[in-house]
């Protein structure tokens, strides 16, 4: 039997390429080229020359996303370098192109180090809208996205934390419906403060949530050994865990009501489940293999379970987001990507089903629900002009 | 009436980006995406992370450039930045796939330093199968280009520099052949030894002219002065000028064979024109207004004229020779483009003209002329094997 790595491999064989650069200009005649190119380009080069907003009039800019990696934290599959990211990086492009229409290219960065990576990310700003940061590992992105965001006046932003933590988000506003909880009521525990799990406590702050708790490799995170931590750490530290809970996850998980998992496979037992408080939501979203899996989750008690996996129901796909949301940053034409237009993007991705329609195993649209990306459009480029964000 | 100049203007404002990223991906079901981003795409990614090699195999890395500038000389209109040289970016990346169907994705820097410049081409190295450095000032293109082929095992070319020689140099093939001299008899004066002046002066040397005299602003290019010369005159003045002559160039064109000028306008008068050796031939090539106009050089007896301008015969435009020159590089799966590969495509481009149909007014092939790149493609692979720059 050909597994699904055996046929991809074949077809990236066949591919050689997911995506091309196409002309959108008919290019037949002396006079085709002596208006795209020599002399009639100078023309548009002088008007941007004066005013060098005039790119988004004149070139490709205004719809053009930078997709750039460093290919330290592809995947499931680690530090696999630059040229071993680009598949995935062609990926994203792929789907920029399907699901919103944006025009977007791959840079695969054959270096590590943070400055440089900033440095030659404001050097390439002039030629595209937006960057979307891609499988960059933790601290580093944080690091980097920052500084970018400070920089450059083009929307920046980190996939792998804020595009995870907008579906997330999503499916726990559709589960809460569900549930029937309300947000400052629930209380969450988190394993995992990577570029995800950080970015998802953030937005769970933002969304209302009062009681976190978080776990990593060092244990929970509360307000010992701060000098060990990272900045990351540290900004997790003062948002979470009020009241400096020191047990272990499993106690911890007695009594929650929401799990939310960007950690490891199998941290998390049925009984650990089975100790939660009633109509538990699980989002146990590891990769390949989840902290516990769907069948085992739902076996557990749990009310409600999602997983990264497309096999499960509620699958919580990154695609689901990014997409719409640089296209109503686009549209806005948005400076920068905020908070309020993250929160837009998750509430729009969680209103697409309507509420008679919700089940426990349909929180979240599919990836291919056709007016997704038109309704995400729409509410971040709204919420884009209420932030004043614009150029 | 309407001028080129506002129809281009027009034209860019409706195009609003003369390129797009399409997919070559059907993307309708899950299975689709599960081929195309995850889980699938993790089996090339592991391929190539055993072996770097294989992007070739699973990318667009094999068929794609980047176009990269820095926007310090772009056209005649100098530094106007990086995000006014787009258009122009936008425009080659148009005729890299319209002329031999290769991606390519325009990086406009904003950044000067050329440590920087070389820093930032190498890190992006890792997406792109070659990298055309377009409108980047001398000398400082030539320390850039000079850097990255030691540097980077990908074609790196500089198309201002050698585009323009190589096209030069086939437009001298066959205006040769038509007053039937030999070229290592023929007197050579050049007017501009910046990048392409530089480079056409070291392509006549390969190309086997032996009386080559150049000026620039400076004067006379000769054996003086050479503490005040940038590294590049100073290679200029040791292939040329051997006898050292300290005259002006009206003074050396004086029993001249051939003129060729990458300079300004109005440098040369009737008079010089008038003064060179029998069946003179001029390449006026400055632009948009050349060293002496086409009719001009003709009313003063030159046998044979080219100049830059498409609105005269033999147009002398780079756009014959690069989109072929990668598409042969990358055929040849090539390390680098060798001296011996753009002598190969300035003969291929002459030898489309049949000698039967040469005329002084028909020395260059169209640049619709179907053949041209295939052609160029296959010689220019052809003499990248016998090199052994292959991988």
């Amino acid at each position: 039997m050909t597994t699904i790595y055996e046929k991809a491999l074949e077809a990236h064989k066949t591919w050689q390429g997911k995506i091309e650069v196409t002309s959108k200009v008919k290019l037949e005649t002396k006079e085709d080229l002596s208006l795209a190119y020599t002399p009639g380009v100078a023309e548009p080069c002088r008007k941007i020359q004066e005013n060098p907003e005039k790119a988004y009039d004149y070139t490709w800019k205004g719809n053009t996303v930078a997709v750039v990696t460093d290919g330290t934290a592809v995947l499931g599959l680690g530090d696999i370098g630059p040229e071993a990211a680009l598949p995935v990086m062609e990926g994203k492009a792929l789907l920029f192109k399907e699901f919103s229409g944006i025009d977007a290219v791959p840079i695969c960065l054959d270096t590590k180090d943070p400055q440089e990576i900033i440095t030659i990310i404001k050097a390439i700003a002039p030629t595209f809208g937006g960057i979307n940061l891609e499988d960059i590992s933790a601290p580093r992105c944080v690091e980097i996205e920052r500084a970018l965001i400070e920089e450059l006046d083009i929307p920046i932003f980190h996939d792998d934390q804020h595009g995870t933590a907008i579906v997330t988000i999503a499916a726990l506003i559709n589960a809460l419906k569900i549930v029937n909880k309300n947000v400052s009521d629930i209380k969450v525990v988190v394993s995992g403060t990577g570029a995800a799990g950080s970015a998802i406590i953030k937005m769970l702050v933002d969304f209302g949530v009062e009681e976190i708790i978080a776990y990593n490799i060092n244990g929970v995170v509360g307000k010992e050994n701060q000098n060990q931590m990272s900045f990351l750490e540290k900004e997790i530290a003062s948002i979470t865990n009020k009241e400096n809970f020191k047990g272990s996850m499993a106690e911890a998980m007695s009594g929650a009501d929401v799990f939310i998992g960007v950690s490891a496979p199998k941290l998390v037992s049925k009984e650990m489940v089975s100790s939660m408080n009633k109509d538990a939501i699980v989002f146990a979203m590891a990769n390949p293999e989840s902290e516990i899996t769907y069948q085992e989750a739902l076996g557990a008690g749990a009310k409600i379970v999602g997983t990264g996996r497309s096999d499960n129901p509620n699958q919580i796909n990154n695609v689901l987001a990014f997409p719409g949301l640089f296209k109503g940053a686009f549209m806005a034409k948005a400076t920068k990507i905020t908070d309020n237009m993250k929160l837009s993007a998750a509430k729009a991705i969680a209103d697409i089903i309507p509420e008679s329609e919700l089940t426990p195993e349909y929180i979240i649209p599919s990836v291919f629900n056709e007016n997704l990306a038109e309704i995400i459009t729409k509410e971040v480029s709204a919420a884009a002009i209420k932030d004043g964000v614009i150029r």
